[in-house]
């Protein structure tokens, strides 16, 4: 089977279908990263471009790791050391890198919409790798992957997003997944954090942690901004923390089996106890090992390589 | 036929028969960037380096892309990131890297004959990417092959260039390399920016656009330094625009199949109209194309893989 | 014969035995990096991180050629660019980092002991580059290699280091492993930099350079970072430089047949002058390309590449 698609934008446009094509491909790369020799030739011969506007090194290594052992010459720009950026415009840039004939441009951009403006101007392939407060899709992918290898399943798990939910395209990503796969979704954050009419999105909404979490089968906790503390969203993040944090308390109140999730990276102390992140529950590095994979998997199917 | 240079330092020492050789080569590489597998084993075991003492991505990227397109090994090194060039001379910098055994050594620095410098200390091959303001041989390589490939021809040609030439090394290195390939060469400016004496190289300059590019084969628009606007060399961004930007109604001058030519990053709505850089006219990404062609090109001629 | 161990985190730690393999090893690889194809694929489908939180263009980019040169796979991760370092411990980087599967971590940062911290948290390997003014072992072992090759044989000689040697990690890893292959030592700086008790690990401490330089076979100039000055650790650079560099004068103390070393970056004509640096005595890019050729052979060793 393959991918009829040229570009990763959002999980929004994705059927089930082409997850479970996706999940199920990725799932057959991971045994390459725990091989002797863990490289395949797959895309040799094909360049894949990391366009960063924002920084990141969890993301950008996840991706040069999964091109390189798919033997991608890989290429990495950043924004910030970026000339090629100043006084050009983003469509100026990629028109520019499209005329150096790579494969697969990766892209992360503070401007939600971003990467979907690239994929109807570029003949290349192209990736969000998180575009503003919209959406992550590769997150939610490897997200999906570790739920379903950890519980066998996503239809029908209870799954709890705590946190900021307005500013996090991680829970927006997620949130089209689970529904989308049969999952049934809860948030919970600050009333400042959470989007008006949240609700139309299929999941319930909740400004106590506890009703959120209480009989959760997977418990997802996102990220604090901690220089938001500064604007007013939430009075401090030790109140946060009062209110919002994970810890050997309030976990009781999940189901026994519960799993626990976190994007990273993580604020020890502030979104999640210590104990938590580290505890039997925690799949958070299951997490960032399924990221390699799905990412090389997305490579693989967006390249047409499983065509014959 | 063989390059028989250790390095690419300018334009002005370059003979037409070396230039053709170089375009020639290039051409021959444009079809490995179009290949389904675009890498060719020509300098496996080769080591670039990427010495970049000012910022640039569109530059660096595309070395980058071509050693890697000839399987080279390529290393980036920014002076911002670089603790090698603290405290250190560019020749002890120049030095250490020379120690470390690479083939090739693209250096790009804001002194006007460091390039120079270096390949007389070292046993490496340097290729100027850019020095102060005085060649960019790379860049001149590319135009040239551009118009040659656009045109059928160089010899003959009139070319108008426009903008700030002083400070241009793009300006300086096309200057020697058109001049000499027979085209004749206009250039255009504030007279704050035509350096005296500019006639010497055999072009005619003009204070006006208009004169310049009147009945033009090929207008090279320059990047204006937009920073420079503090420094009185003239008046405002929008006076400069007025007088001395390519637009719908200055074009019309020129010959109808007159062809638009930019070495980007642009300013648009300063130096250029957008209308026109996006225009049937404009062949500013074939430029980027061929960039990555013609630094194949010397990359291959350089490390003499074309000897046997 | 082979490396019982998983980590290089100190020269204190090892023998002397493995002292000689790793040289001899190192010794081996030396002609590849002057081959025409200078890449072996001993190292194929292997991934080597280099995790810098120090600004280090030199070390970074030797076991970047290093790993290249075998075929490895390497990422290049610098703390100032890293959203992955921002609120998160140096654990979860680097349990972030194990789950991505490389094969080995090189890792340099301002904190004593952190590599040894990870060498008991991770699977891979760890490579000490440089934790604070604690140890630096790869600089040390070019060193020795550097010595051995140039005088064949360590035991016996005398070496003089000059510099700061309370802050340098260069010369405590030096100490070690100069006294423990049967090196005499001597040490001098301003009393300010020199280590209270630092007799005990088998040197000789003076307070003049004279003294220390004294019929030596080697002598190892130390950088001085000139950003301690405001400190008062000594009155200022041009009086450091009249009390400590070498020069033409006082290398006349030494052995007529003297070697000069500097781990760079060398500030010139403050701790060394210019004709000294360049002069006959000196052996510093001999340094640099051992430092090739020594990461070479540690990246082999550690990955059992030798094992069969």
């Amino acid at each position: 089977m393959k991918l009829n698609r040229k570009d990763i934008l959002g999980i929004q446009e994705l059927s089930v279908d082409e997850i479970h094509l996706i999940l199920d491909t990725a799932e057959s790369f991971i045994e390459v990263s725990t091989r002797e020799i863990k490289k395949v030739p797959t895309l040799r011969g094909k360049t894949l471009v990391n366009l960063f506007y924002e920084a990141s090194t969890r993301t950008r290594t996840s991706f040069e790791i999964a091109g390189k052992r798919l033997s991608a010459d890989t290429i990495n720009i950043s924004a910030s050391t970026s000339s090629m950026v100043k006084g050009e415009t983003l469509i100026d840039t990629a028109k520019n890198l499209e005329a150096m004939n790579p494969d697969i441009i990766v892209i992360r951009h503070s401007a939600a919409g971003s990467p979907h403006m690239l994929a109807g101007l570029l003949k290349q392939s192209i990736i969000n790798a998180g575009d503003g407060a919209h959406e992550h899709p590769t997150q939610a992918l490897l997200d999906l992957m570790t739920i379903r290898s950890k519980k066998g399943r996503i239809a029908g798990l209870e799954i709890a997003i705590i946190g900021d939910i307005s500013h996090s395209r991680v829970a927006r990503s997620n949130i089209y997944g689970m529904t989308k796969m049969g999952a049934r979704v809860r948030v919970a954050g600050p009333a400042t954090m959470l989007p008006r009419g949240i609700e139309k999105l299929g999941v319930t909404a909740y400004t106590h942690i506890d009703e959120a979490i209480r009989d959760a089968d997977i418990i997802m906790m996102l990220r604090i901004q901690t220089e938001r503390e500064k604007l007013n969203i939430f009075p401090s993040l030790r109140e946060y923390a009062k209110y919002f944090s994970l810890n050997r308390r309030n976990i009781e109140l999940a189901r026994e089996d519960v799993l626990i999730m976190h994007p990273g990276p993580m604020n020890r102390g502030v979104e999640i106890s210590p104990d938590i992140a580290d505890g039997p529950h925690s799949i958070i590095l299951d997490q960032v090992t399924n990221g390699v994979a799905v990412r090389m998997a997305l490579l693989y199917l967006l390249t047409g390589s499983n065509e014959s």
